[in-house]
């Protein structure tokens, strides 16, 4: 292969301005084409061989990544391209469903292209004019449905767009700290996300008082008890939707607490947030609108690539200590001319509008297709956890809340789980996840692809059980009983090194 | 218009997997018509009318983001990306050119496809196994770029990905925090950018001592005298390139200052710290080694879309007091079987792989397409200063250091620069930055599109010039002396309301 292409011309070509699209359009052609050939030769949910096999591999497909002389935008797309495909855990795939970790809507992906080729950046008005116009609408109508005008209550809420639960989770505990202090003490279950504990780090603040969740949730009996004891200000932390189990804490009950005790409430509803758009399954989230603030992650069910998190605010007022002054930005002179002062918004100061593919989304989908899609993924969960109960080599821990399910085989360790987890990675069969509760290790299938069939779901507990017993039976699993979807395991065959 | 289309049955379709290109090669192709058919509307830098025009024309061709029925995929990715772009502060239009807002590269803006049809989520290792892989590459090859390897130090660097350089600015003040604690002081000059103060406040440090900056970069002997008075740990942070004014600060004077006295060094180099790949400039970022945290962004002289900002690390075990552990991510019996522990390489727990773009740009372009790009911009800057020069009307500050000029009608006052700018803005015609310098404030440019051409530039002094005659006269600027680009005045006139 020459060391140039005959695109090399355009390598150098932006990919805005009226130009943008002509430039562009060839290369997304070799991007698409690049990644149905990675897909292809992948054959599956995830490369086969581990950790170093698939870092080798890439290293030998990628070269040189700063050459002295370029190796052609057409070249370089398509080499790498392929490569991150090939070796990719898509959650497109229906058996890779290990984490909350979404396969995007091809809407929304192509929305992203929009957004790259102009580059809008929420920093300042003169970045972003149609972008800022458009966070705002749909920060306000997000905030809407979380917080739905109430009588009496002349609040306006509103919403932060973040790069995800971790940050919506940062700036909650923030926001918290500058109106409580450092005394500020947080109060959360043993089952809130790890970026609670994370974020009071990273603020300087006392780590936090941790209630124990046997059940699974933050039981408001325990947390009465924690709030009679509190000598400081208290934010408390609940859950809706948590990573290991998808359990949602009895939110009204945690929620009257806080009042009764004047403490501030946190809803990390990363997970299940977006259930308030769903008619059928709205019930299951009530008590969002009781939270100062609730995050909200899209980038899970809400079908959008990363970044898609949003922190919203019962009061806009509250979002007050974020603003902040930076003269090339927001001089005071330029806010009392009308231009937005967008700083106080977020803790970037670059800042992509990851509201554009999400409100592309909402719009093409409507309340009704977004809810076809989660009702259908939370129909799968059930399903798979159906299929579960009625092997009789696996035991399934719980019928599920909203897309996660718990299984192990009936007679495994801990260490069991554990490794046949890794089994079916390195063998490049089945992306599952790992949870513990009630005291075992449990393997994790978070199902976020709407339209994973019933054979694809028929299919995870036969994987499951074969590889086990092959580990148990220390021989290896039988490829004629491979029952992932890869169309052609000669591809894989082949390429060992995956 | 019909509330669905022909394409509705798409809408939910999945970007990844085999089938995702498939689904995904008729909604690029509406992204990009959407894209020429907003760029044409928009006909220029920016859209006529101001922030209140704009968000009404917007919220009108938006229409309601949450239909109860969907609008299909095509009509809602059509209707927006025509209303984002015809709205958009484009940076690939000669005449937007006020900030550090870069336009992206089409190859670039191609990968982010890519990565947005994958989803790959960087915190743990099967999210992302080839990307993993491309990261950690890709980190190795930029930060022996930073810190070439020196006889006699057997450190290893490395490089964290960020949203940005402030949130590499964070990172850098949390890993000094975490290594001198609490006591820690913070040292910059003023012409340090905003989000070192930004950072100290969210860490719970004391706000940074300021050393006056009256030439615009941090004087050796002002530091000097500051760290003989220094009672505490000291993090000295430089600037390389500031946002005002694009000047370095001496770099090796300042990192020699601090070896003598025992304090750590972080240069924030978010502008210029991409000059190290181009030999015939990179002495003017000599110094960068010394540091122990240097602070990148190839969203600014990288043209890559946001994000794509890193923090470079002298020696890699300086990032050891981000380890973190959950054990859904990085159990320790998984990391013991081989599988890569990400979690200790940001903050963020979902993260996008933005080294994937930039990987796929330099690989493109090679060291020498990319030291093309940056001189070309840095030729573009001297030249506008040279015609600013020659223009009796207007008074240049300062020959350029990197890309950012600096200049104001000789006749105005600082009220008459800042409305110039606004009318500019306003009128559609320039994008166009404001900065205080010698007392006094200017108008920026800063030159960061690589195409632009001669009369790009001839034009900017002259658009300067006779729109603050039209103040001045407080006629309104003679539309036949508009030296835009704009092709299609007739469009822009015929909507008022942009």
């Amino acid at each position: 292969m020459p060391a140039t292409d005959p695109g090399a011309p355009t390598s150098n070509a932006l990919a805005g301005g009226p130009a943008g699209p002509r430039a562009l359009r060839p290369l997304t052609d070799t991007a698409l084409d690049a990644l149905t050939v990675g897909a292809t030769a992948r054959g599956g949910p995830l490369p086969a061989g581990g950790p170093d096999a698939v870092a080798k591999q890439l290293r030998e497909e990628a070269g040189d990544l700063l050459p002295y002389r370029g190796e052609g935008a057409h070249t370089a797309l398509r080499t790498l391209t392929t490569a991150l495909a090939a070796g990719a855990a898509d959650p497109a795939e229906p058996h890779c469903a290990a984490h909350l970790h979404t396969p995007p809507l091809a809407v929304a992906a192509a929305a992203e292209l929009a957004v790259a080729a102009l580059n809008p950046s929420l920093d300042s008005w003169d970045q972003a004019p149609a972008a800022t116009a458009l966070e705002t609408l749909l920060a306000h109508t997000l905030a809407r449905e979380i917080y739905p005008p109430a009588p009496g209550d002349t609040t306006t809420p509103d919403a932060l767009f973040t790069t995800g639960g971790t940050e919506s989770n940062q700036l909650a505990l923030l926001l918290a700290r500058e109106h409580h202090g450092p005394r500020l003490r947080i109060l959360c279950g043993a089952n809130a996300h790890h970026s609670i504990a994370r974020a009071a780090w990273l603020l300087g603040l006392p780590q936090p008082t941790t209630l124990p969740t046997p059940q699974g949730i933050l039981d408001p009996a325990r947390l009465a008890a924690a709030l009679h004891r509190a000598l400081a200000p208290t934010l408390v932390v609940a859950t809706a939707g948590t990573t290991d189990t998808g359990a949602i804490d009895p939110l009204p009950a945690l929620a009257a607490l806080t009042t009764t005790h004047g403490a501030r409430l946190h809803i990390d509803a990363a997970h299940a947030g977006l259930l308030r758009l769903a008619p059928r399954l709205r019930h299951l989230v009530d008590g969002l609108q009781h939270a100062h603030t609730v995050t909200l992650d899209l980038h899970k069910l809400g079908w959008q690539p990363a970044a898609a998190g949003l922190l919203a605010l019962r009061d806009h007022t509250d979002a007050a200590p974020l603003t902040w002054q930076a003269d090339y930005l927001n001089a005071p002179d330029d806010t009392d001319a009308g231009l937005p002062d967008l700083l106080g918004r977020s803790l970037r100061t670059t800042r992509r509008p990851d509201a554009f593919k999400i409100a592309v989304t909402l719009k093409a989908l409507g309340r009704t297709g977004l809810a076809e899609l989660i009702e259908a993924v939370l129909g799968a969960a059930h399903h798979l956890a159906t299929l579960i109960d009625d092997e009789p080599a696996l035991e399934l821990h719980a019928t599920p809340t909203l897309t996660t399910v718990l299984f192990r085989p009936t007679d495994a360790t801990d260490d069991d789980v554990a490794a046949l987890r890794r089994d079916l990675l390195t063998q490049g069969r089945a992306v599952l996840g790992r949870a513990r509760a009630d005291g075992r290790l449990w393997l994790k299938a978070t199902l976020l692809n709407p339209h994973v069939t019933p054979g694809d779901l028929a299919d995870i507990p036969a994987l499951v059980r074969d590889a086990h017993h092959a580990r148990a039976t220390k021989t290896p699993a039988p490829r004629t009983e491979d029952h992932t979807t890869r169309e052609d395991s000669t591809v894989k065959e082949g390429r060992p090194a995956r």
